[in-house]
């Protein structure tokens, strides 16, 4: 016979699984940095050339702050939503490892669009990786909040409703950009810069409702 | 004369082992995705070749799912069995130790068995890493439970020997895929793919035996 | 209708923010380290070459223990800052994520300066790198002492602009090493050995004065 | 008037430290692995020459092993010594962020040692960098335990002194290796073997002692 507490032993809490993922998360926004590369010395040969090289990276810097603020600001979305969940269980857990098999991915897929922001298999790429972490993340409340599963039980279904809402703002524009690569790879990445737009929108809609 | 409290100084807690583990595995995850690399500029000259290349990343692309899943399963499981092991001693400390210098090892293995994944070397070093991997933990288990020794007093037997026939799974497969290697190296690595399987398969029963 | 225990869900704590902070600063130091260079086998023919190629390193060593040196100084004092700040707010967070964007180009902009040290070009972009490091580090505590916004009703207007008045040090310097760098790229990174000289000095006015 | 309780911001708790600490031990011990490189293609023509490509890296097989365990018998031993830290001030942050500024260039040295373990320059690099590591860690210990400043005030002068005694095997064996390298640099990184035994050695001196 086993006992009632070991039987309980394949829940983690949902605490390990954010230490995790800080972890992971704080590692991939720093890797982001190694897609700027120093120009090696035998590629340039005066002052001016160091000049054009450091010009000519923009791209790369362009998709640094992009590729590191989707990232902080799925971070402090997630850990908003881990606040409202309070057990988790396999399934779940598995969800956000997906999500973070997902992010780690980012500082090669944004390295890559930005070094070939021209080309629609590198620019798609890029794209379908954010889309996949955004399909992942909504998921990842939409199960937690089916049925009460892993949230209280008084928790209301307006917020439940108002979150998934908002947490589709994400993938709709991963889409979107796929969508626009396919006919211009080089300016798609751009589109992205309509979720501040759209956060500070709905926030604002969200504030008049109350 | 030296007293009591300090005698007991060579006494880490399981917490300290765990913040270590818990970084480590989560940068040695993060480092795998180094292994897929953006191919250089030089060696790619029209956009057709990029697609070709990205396309070439495949094993890659697979070593690193694999591998970022298997150190996850490995992870999880590990802090479950912490939760049931409630003190430490100096031998246990070195036991996951050796645990973790294998598990960083890993972004550099799966790399090999990725690059190389027709020669039996580079191969056969993949599945040796993991089949050391799962020795130890297997180790880690079977020591912490030996007369119960950093375990509760009451911690049931027959728990104690389903854990272990459980964590029999990862190494039986590991060293079948190393057997498999010495055939044929190129398919050696689906043998993982036997994991999840088994996993579900053993929960089922263990449910019925309930 | 949305409770109110909900709609305080936007308010991240300031663990959270510390726990990333920790994170990325640990990891943005370690990767200090990947911009000094293990010479490769080719480049090195006989042991009397790698012995100068070993003693041409020292704008990387000078380099790392700086760049080593003001991230750490940086991390105590937000910790100092951090310990007085008692709530967050959306804007403050993104004030703390904007400062740990800049964080992470450091190891980035500090191989750039050691290895370019006499190109203004390169040697402008790691002050400019550390000048906007220091700004949004001295905005992040005038942000949140300004009305006593994120801080304690009763804390006293006294300490606050001695605390102002320490954190301009570090931006001034950064500012001085700029325009320095204008005249005489190469001897411009030398400017922050002014800092700790700084520190001691303020720290014995301020004693003087209780 | 500063009050009382603001008069002791500059005091961080030993708990931050160890925050630091772990993470950057996590992060330098998984950096480690990135001195073993996965041979490029345009190297091995056939398989025969991968495996003995494979064959040839065991000096960096055998230095991560050694650094690994080197570091982490530091952190163990840290974490022993901060259990008994109960306060910190100043200078005792600074010895420890200068004790990770060198255990960051482990990686670094560590992998110099391992590609010219013949070369004299490069080995006592490796073995310069494990004394100045040596040296701040028993500094660390030193300076706490002076007059008891940051320890427990009734702590037992013999457990200080045999901390000391102990803490000096890491010196100098790593004294020793510096000096052996200029006899025979090929064989010097082989003196740190001494430890494990030395440590076994000492632990059944001071059994047989209670």
């Amino acid at each position: 016979m086993i006992g009632k507490t070991h039987s309980n032993r394949n829940l983690l809490t949902t605490d390990r699984i954010m230490t995790l993922t800080d972890g992971i998360f704080a590692i991939a926004m720093t890797l982001l940095v190694l897609s700027i590369e120093v120009p090696k010395k035998e590629a340039v040969t005066a002052g001016a050339a160091l000049h054009q090289y450091l010009l000519a990276l923009y791209p790369q810097f362009f998709n640094y702050f992009l590729s590191f603020y989707l990232l902080s600001r799925l971070w402090i979305n997630l850990h908003r939503v881990y606040h409202d969940i309070i057990r988790t269980d396999d399934r779940h857990i598995w969800i956000n490892i997906s999500l973070l098999m997902f992010v780690v991915l980012v500082p090669f897929s944004a390295s890559l669009d930005a070094e070939y922001s021209g080309d629609f298999s590198a620019v798609a790429i890029f794209h379908a990786n954010m889309l996949v972490i955004a399909v992942l993340y909504f998921w990842n409340w939409s199960y937690a909040a089916r049925n009460h599963r892993l949230i209280e039980a008084d928790f209301p279904d307006a917020v439940i409703t108002l979150m998934k809402k908002r947490m589709l703002v994400f993938p709709v524009t991963a889409l979107l950009a796929l969508l626009i690569s396919i006919m211009t790879p080089s300016y798609s990445t751009l589109t992205y810069l309509f979720i501040p737009f759209c956060v500070v929108r709905l926030r604002n809609i969200q504030n008049s409702l109350r």
